[in-house]
């Protein structure tokens, strides 16, 4: 790793973050006795738990009576990342927690609507039916509460971004970026050194786009042998104790034609600007505005096909989304990509990303690695 | 690559399973006009493509009203890997295929209710309800097609399998698994290994324990440090064109003890009695006891606490899963792992893994390395 090592989250962040969700579920429009959290990475969020199976129990009344509950192959696992929680032990999970809720008198039960499946909560329905048990639906409500980053999150995204602008340096220095080599070759040898400095995995599949493919904004690295003259962008991220970095830096190979330097300069000029709109209750779609509006005056409006960014911690996507329909305002505290782009078909295309802590005063820049316009 | 090139599915190969699921929704027991696939493997089984955000409308009588639904950022790569459906090109996917289900005259349409929330149906529901439109929910219909592997997808198997091999053939050969390395350490070179020989991807979270961390069945790599005497168990695989392998091997560093070649020698006839097991028509508890009883008459059955294995394929546990509770038979083609282990807490465990596809004849063995006890 790159000179730091950061413990999972203790026992007091979890357990700070449950009485975020508790303190939340109060004051809720529709009130609950508990509230039952079967998104893993909600669950691991509140918990530090990472297995594959596993559901979160919040009495909205009294902590003690919160249970963590995971299948038999965790149960080692369950006692060692999460001390501080009695662990239920049973295969379906968000049953076995609402049938403890049950028993110790809860009658109305909150569930997260966006991780049940149909299925599954027809199964609940029928099973709780006839036992004067309510399901009651909700939203992204530990979703909201991600947004804002501790700074254990914030350590752990800074030390996700070191990866990722290490390992870039480090394929650079090693003449990895150059013509003759494939699109695919580059992407591995990125993923690589990010292993080798510590990464626990890659955040999401790597974009490695020269020539014509650099105008594909997700394009997934093929045999295409890089060129001199060609742009070459490469979109990457590492992962590191669960949170993800996410950077895009675009080179061009040996010379620049002035259409790639002007195309550079635009989409600089425009990333700059949505970096400068981070501000703590800004409007998400005036921090997307800010950038997009420098691409629209420069007549390039129809070559940038998404949005300015979103959030990032331990998914690679989450909220806040900042686009031009994004809905609600920025906290402080939110970590956010800004990544513009100007896609020309069958030209090429630039992107530059990065990841930013939103503070009361200048954004916080995780992702290092320098931005000026860089022959390779 | 291990000598193996083979090109992403043909679109006789997708065509050929969307007739098969349009022949099994012709005779369900609540008919439909149009079903709309929205998990994404799902999707990738029966178009070929990729990307993170798509759906599917199968038309039940007329093929070329089929559709393949997915947003502006894979415009190109949708054309090319779905060159025979014609796109629609929306952000919410589903939404919008029921929308041309629709106004083609379907009044009734299936959806996944495994793979769709409860928010995302409430939200359709909202829409669609004063139209007069029915939707209507099933469960695993695509999953069950998928048990049943293809040609083409025996051969991605395989491929897969032989990544998997060939690394952990190659990091024995380097001496990566010796006392002294920490578990971490193994785990990345065979992960950088498979990446090296043309892995797409890590099938999932690589299981390198030794010592007593062996008896853990899901133990994460940590660094700890092998150590002469240590049982060295290792579950891992490579993913080569969207299809997993998955292997176990259990080793023993240095010099072995009484009880680590008695545990070995238990699970290895265990091992080989669930492969004898794997017989088209087979019932699915039979092929799991066949190996648990084994297991169970040495006194060891609270020391197996799982399943006997999983089907792999698109995703690395998938249907049909053999376990003391799971119902239904073995069809003919299917690619399943089968992976006793028997774990002593506080001293070690052992835990040995293929994968095979259930033929008319003996089982075809795709993960080669050998299952001889074997001292490093």
């Amino acid at each position: 790793m790159v000179g730091v090592t950061i413990p999972h989250p203790s026992s007091g962040d979890t357990a700070a973050r449950r009485q975020r969700l508790r303190a939340r579920l109060a004051t809720a429009a529709t009130p609950v006795d508990a509230f039952v959290v079967s998104d893993l990475i909600n669950v691991r969020y509140l918990t530090g738990f990472t297995g594959s199976n596993a559901a979160l129990l919040i009495d909205v009344d009294d902590p003690s009576r919160d249970r963590i509950c995971t299948d038999g192959r965790y149960r080692t696992q369950v006692a060692n990342q999460v001390p501080d929680l009695e662990a239920v032990i049973e295969r379906n999970c968000p049953q076995a927690l609402i049938e403890r809720a049950r028993d110790g008198g809860a009658t109305r039960i909150g569930f997260e609507s966006d991780a049940m499946t149909v299925a599954a909560h027809r199964s609940l329905t029928r099973r709780f039916d006839d036992a004067g048990l309510e399901l009651i639906g909700s939203d992204g409500l530990v979703q909201e509460l991600r947004m804002v980053k501790d700074p254990h999150e914030i350590a752990l995204l800074r030390a996700a971004c070191a990866i990722g602008d290490a390992a870039l340096a480090q394929i650079i220095a090693d003449g990895a970026i150059r013509a003759g080599a494939t699109e695919r070759e580059v992407a591995r040898a990125l993923e690589w050194t990010m292993y080798r400095l510590g990464a626990d995995g890659i955040a999401f599949e790597t974009i490695v786009a020269a020539g014509p493919n650099s105008a594909v904004p997700h394009h997934r690295p093929t045999d295409a042998v890089l060129t001199d003259g060609d742009l070459v962008k490469i979109d990457f991220g590492a992962v590191y104790a669960g949170y993800h970095s996410d950077m895009t830096r675009t080179f061009v190979l040996t010379r620049a034609a002035d259409w790639q330097q002007e195309l550079y300069a635009l989409v600089a000029t425009a990333q700059a600007a949505g970096r400068a709109a981070l501000t703590p209750g800004a409007e998400l779609r005036a921090v997307d505005a800010a950038a997009r509006d420098v691409i629209d005056e420069a007549g390039h409006g129809d070559d940038y096909v998404h949005g300015l960014g979103h959030g990032v911690g331990l998914e690679i996507h989450e909220a806040p989304g900042i686009g031009k329909l994004a809905a609600g305002t920025l906290p402080c505290g939110a970590a956010v990509t800004v990544e513009p782009g100007v896609y020309l078909p069958g030209r090429g295309g630039v992107r530059i990303e990065d990841t930013l802590v939103v503070t009361d005063g200048e954004p916080d820049l995780l992702t290092a690695t320098d931005k000026t316009f860089t022959v390779i």
